[in-house]
């Protein structure tokens, strides 16, 4: 059975329509013409098995660098899923690069048919320069700029919310300048109750993806803001919060936050979406939250299957838990299709490959030069206090332990200590900056280390290994190939280059999946016991999470926040 | 330091040069002009960490289908493991397509720069055809002609042992066939020894790739054949036999045989190289194995880094376990370099997908259309004695339990057999064909099931599942996608269509790396414990090994060589 024909230059589909706004099914014919519905007929007789035709997902919040894919390519593999539209903030890449990182970004997003809403960083860097070094600043008068640009489309995650609430002039300035030219300014407030929920609010942010519990929940609603139902590869935020979808439909949107490489290729919204048809929710608060939210929250142009608005939908096999995404289509071109999903990955790549290569260099910041043991040296002496970062499974929390140093060190390290391993923290940014070398337990290498330009959120180089030869090793080939990953166990060694600012690859989100998959087996067979070897060390950099953290500038007591005087 | 230059039409390397066959390393100079070696000058200072320039690898016996990549993009990636050439037999397909299926090989096989010798393969179908149904035939007389084509450049992988030995008719013609064309004739003899082994060798037979022990390898080479050191991804033979590379240098080369997609990914005979460089063997021992004895013994024209030789050579980082290859060179033209990377890659695959797409439709034959629960019961009643395939996690070989039902044979199942599954052999190359079906025990399938049509040798769909519903979604969604492999547990699915013979997929081999693991992870989810499942279930159809068996005409004791009527 055909489901669609050509009418000369009007497209024509056949199926049930899933009038989300108006909470309806029409069974009948859409006639799309030059990328707009031109009309939608109502005919008897549609068969059952037809395709249900859907405005498409929307990703209300996403980092498009956790993927480790170029944009284009993150949409390529989205819409596989019946993902239209992205909302979505590049913090990483601006953290590195600044606005040359915001400009790569949306010049890269231009290569495929997609809908995409790029936010400027609101807070880069995270934290003060004292404590780390980032490779940019977006002040207030850098967001002024990027905020009165048209390809801006919103204020990105707000998470400095005592800034808020105290009114910081600069994070007051950043909020005006958003408000000033009619866009939204997005929240990030983990915890945020009662008052200052509410004053939160009326400064000006008007959705969070941060809420964990129903309570948080709940006071995010009343207070006037969007609520996210975060579940992507890190934090998973459904199971707290989806019962509150039946009471809000109008004011809950779905997220990723963050979205790596083979959860990517596994599914995105769709998956939030057939696990709330599991459990029972009904069909149209769950699209209404999953595919008309966001359009309203931003005002957006996307469409939303009504006659007149762009061709930005997507068909699926049914409204069952294991529904399939058939086809996918922006401004009536088809993007995906499963029955011929070879000519279009192929012709995709083909086009995303040729004009990435006509994006000339990628661009990156990468200052660091090949390191010697010297460089890495940790001298510890009988009667010294060592410090040692507590790594925990699925934590960005960690401990701190004082060590008193009584004999010989080095026998004590092997007797005593167990399995502290040395964390080395490299400044990319400036040429011969001296790492800082700290103490870790947890990772539990053995002949083996790891080593990687994605640590949170200024992205310097951050290692640990089990010894100095290895350390060297990993670290070294990461400065090589001027960004990426690296493991070694033994004589194995696995990589991912990411030339595009330390964070991505221009390569196919299958093989990008693939090596970050090696890496892990890498580690693993190195002995470490951790869950998420990579994610763990990246946040052992980010200084505003307690305990005991590295920067780039030496270990840093997070919770006096003060530098560590070794 | 730059290694390489440019001077009018001559492409100069400058390193230390492998000069195999003599058995020495000449510092210096290498002169490329047009594809060829022009000179290689002899100079002082050269540093210490300049590339190591040899002929490349070979693999001197590979079933590219087992790589499910076409043979293009294995050689793209191939040649990241300094691999310049291989030895394949396209037996896999050769068994669904015949020569159309060669033809494919051959006709994708040009769409990269690399070498490749194809032979023709000799036994297809493996087995009588009373007993299974094949794709296609090779008999005597399309072995004779295809013999005769300057493209077919040996007689692949002779394993009817028995025939050759008792001098049948149509096995002799095969190999005279070969030998009166000047071509070599490859063995497959598992256990063979002496005088048999020698009948064998004085029949024509030259090499050898199933030898498992250091016995079976010493009569191989004292025979006269060239022993073949197997260590695939199936198969691993190098610990039995590298003891004997030392004393016969000259008689061993090395293969493969099966090299799955992250296999392949993750490294090809450099593997055995290093691994022997590591175990402390001569260097010029193991480089004679790895790069020069197939040339010989195939009388191949690919050179050994001689002066007057094609261009066919990688350069690698040093002679350590650890060495890196940094760049290959097909008849002059670099086809790799780990420096560019990106580059390299990009316009490669840009290549052979607008190649592959010009091809025209993918071949294959798939005449199977969708099951009803009706096509797959199994009546057993009180009485029955039902037959129950025993897999084993590792082996080819399976056990034949008998079941006498006594009661109400559901009841009985239930609570007395354990965990016996249904196992489905559909001919797909008949349409409306009757499966068989038959029950399995071992592969501990919960609300799940697979089903693929990778099914040694004739691949036909074979499927395994905990109920008709799950066996039904499986085998009706490979025979939607014309063949493939897939997966489910629950409400998820997997996976990996092969349109090109239902063996092999037009994507790149990272995708399929990807897609593979994934199916093996949704296998494992449904609590199958055995290590590779879908190997595991696509011999359970070759009837040549012992006990029981099942094939798409019913269940078929391998040890008797008979069906049994159930």
């Amino acid at each position: 059975m055909l489901w669609t024909r050509k009418e000369g230059d009007v497209h024509i589909f056949k199926g049930h329509f899933l009038d989300i706004p108006n909470r309806r099914v029409i069974d009948g014919e859409m006639h799309i013409r030059q990328g707009r519905i031109a009309a939608i007929i109502p005919l008897e007789g549609i068969q059952a098995d037809a395709p249900y035709y859907l405005p498409g997902f929307i990703d209300s919040h996403v980092h498009i660098e956790s993927s480790m894919m170029v944009p284009a390519e993150f949409a390529r593999i989205a819409v596989e899923h019946g993902t239209t539209g992205v909302i979505t903030d590049p913090h990483e890449i601006g953290n590195v690069l600044g606005v040359e990182g915001i400009d790569f970004m949306l010049r890269s997003s231009k290569l495929v048919k997609f809908n995409f809403l790029f936010g400027a960083p609101s807070c880069v860097p995270s934290c003060n320069a004292a404590f780390e070094t980032s490779g940019a600043v977006l002040d207030g008068a850098a967001i002024e700029e990027l905020m009165a640009r048209p390809d801006i489309g919103y204020l990105a995650e707000m998470m400095n919310y005592p800034g808020v609430l105290n009114e910081d002039p600069e994070v007051m300035r950043k909020i005006k300048a958003a408000l000033a030219s009619g866009k939204r300014v997005d929240g990030h407030a983990p915890g945020l109750l009662g008052e200052a929920r509410r004053n939160y609010a009326v400064a000006g942010v008007s959705s969070d993806h941060e809420c964990a519990t129903t309570e948080e929940g709940r006071e995010c609603i009343e207070a006037g803001m969007m609520l996210q139902i975060r579940e992507g590869s890190a934090a998973k935020n459904y199971e707290a919060l989806i019962p509150l979808l039946s009471e809000y439909p109008d004011r809950i949107m779905f997220c990723t936050d963050d979205c790596h490489p083979s959860d990517l290729i596994r599914g995105h919204i769709d998956r939030i979406v057939r696990r709330a048809i599991r459990d029972g929710y009904d069909i149209w608060d769950i699209l209404t939250a999953a595919c008309i939210n966001p359009i309203r929250h931003y005002g957006l142009d996307w469409g939303t299957l009504q006659v007149g608005d762009p061709a930005n939908f997507t068909s699926i096999s049914d409204l069952t838990p294991t529904f399939r995404v058939r086809k996918t289509y922006i401004r009536g071109v088809k993007v995906f299709s499963q029955n011929s999903y070879f000519k279009s990955i192929e012709s995709q790549r083909k086009s995303i490959e040729s004009q990435l290569s006509m994006l000339n260099d990628y661009p990156n910041r990468f200052e660091a030069e090949p390191l010697t043991e010297a460089d890495i040296a940790l001298p510890v002496e009988a009667g010294d206090d060592v410090h040692v970062i507590m790594a925990e499974d699925g934590s960005l929390l960690t401990g701190h332990q004082t060590i008193h140093v009584t004999g010989n060190p080095f026998v004590d390290a092997q007797h005593n200590w167990g399995e502290v391993q040395k964390i080395v923290v490299v400044n990319r940014y400036t040429k011969g900056a001296r790492p800082a070398v700290g103490l870790i337990r947890g990772f539990g290498l053995k002949d083996g280390a790891m080593a990687a330009t994605i640590a949170h959120d200024c992205h310097n180089i951050v290692a640990i290994g089990s010894d100095d030869r290895q350390l060297l090793r990993a670290i070294n080939r990461v400065i090589k190939m001027k960004g990426g990953a690296v493991a070694t166990a033994g004589d194995e060694m696995a990589s991912l280059p990411l030339p595009i600012g330390g964070l991505i690859s221009p390569l196919n989100g299958h093989e990008i999946a693939f090596r970050s998959t090696e890496l892990h087996e890498v580690v693993k067979r190195a002995g470490c016991p951790l869950h998420a070897p990579f994610i763990t060390m990246a946040f052992m950099c980010l200084p505003v999470i307690p305990s005991l953290k590295i920067t780039d500038k030496g270990l840093f007591d997070s919770e006096h926040f003060e530098f560590i005087n070794k």
